[in-house]
């Protein structure tokens, strides 16, 4: 069994894409993260639903969460005014996040490899520079463990 | 809105129970991960999925994942191999991981501070020291999206 036989489809967004949206489609899907690919398709880097919420909180509320109740605005107002107009580029962030990737003929236990690596809980499928699909920890376990 | 009003049910582990039982919860639902409870039955902390990958792959393979090519075993033979006769407390290794929790009566500006504090994908939602749920990061951005 290879990696590309377990690959599921996920979603993807581009880099310049609306950040609205993309926080819309974590939440509607219930997903942890979203691929993100560059203006040329290339899967890119993954945006966690962590980030999404991390970039809605002020950095000295982030800094002492027990300032958030001296806030005047709710999380919903903060979505509006932070996300409106952005892209998934600034959501980001400055962090660089290393994409966790293998071929699509890696054997499961490359790609545990690189998940263990990486600490990532998954990890993009790719052949050549197209996105085949994507392999969760669940996922991998899953099949191992039916083997 | 608060905490306890987004808190959803999430399957709990035993710190002293089997690994093998855990890894199949989380392969069977396909969860992130497990809270994972101390023997007085108070929220510890998260095992995530990609833990348990990692505590499967060796240390070396890590390092250079491109060794995986040359061990002879499969990922669903390190599986019986490493997992058998196992705790989940040596599955957690000695990192420390500290549980994101909030209480059931904090506002959801306040579980976005404490869930961007602590780069966590999922918060423990408590009552006094009882696990009440747990908020995902997409439940989080779904209900604020929708007020």
């Amino acid at each position: 069994m290879h990696a590309e036989d377990l690959a599921e489809e996920f979603p993807v967004v581009d880099i310049n894409s609306d950040a609205l949206e993309a926080a819309k489609l974590l939440a509607e899907r219930r997903l942890p993260g979203i691929v993100v690919c560059d203006r040329e398709g290339h899967p890119h880097t993954v945006l966690p639903g962590s980030q999404v919420v991390r970039f809605l909180v002020p950095g000295y509320v982030q800094d002492d969460p027990s300032l958030a109740g001296v806030l005047s605005e709710s999380l919903a107002d903060r979505i509006a005014e932070k996300l409106g107009g952005v892209t998934v580029k600034t959501l980001l962030g400055d962090e660089k996040r290393e994409l966790a990737r293998v071929n699509a003929d890696d054997t499961l236990l490359e790609v545990a490899a690189v998940m263990a690596r990486m600490h990532s809980p998954l990890v993009a499928v790719v052949a050549g520079d197209s996105l085949v699909g994507v392999i969760t920890a669940a996922r991998l376990l899953d099949a191992a463990l039916h083997r």
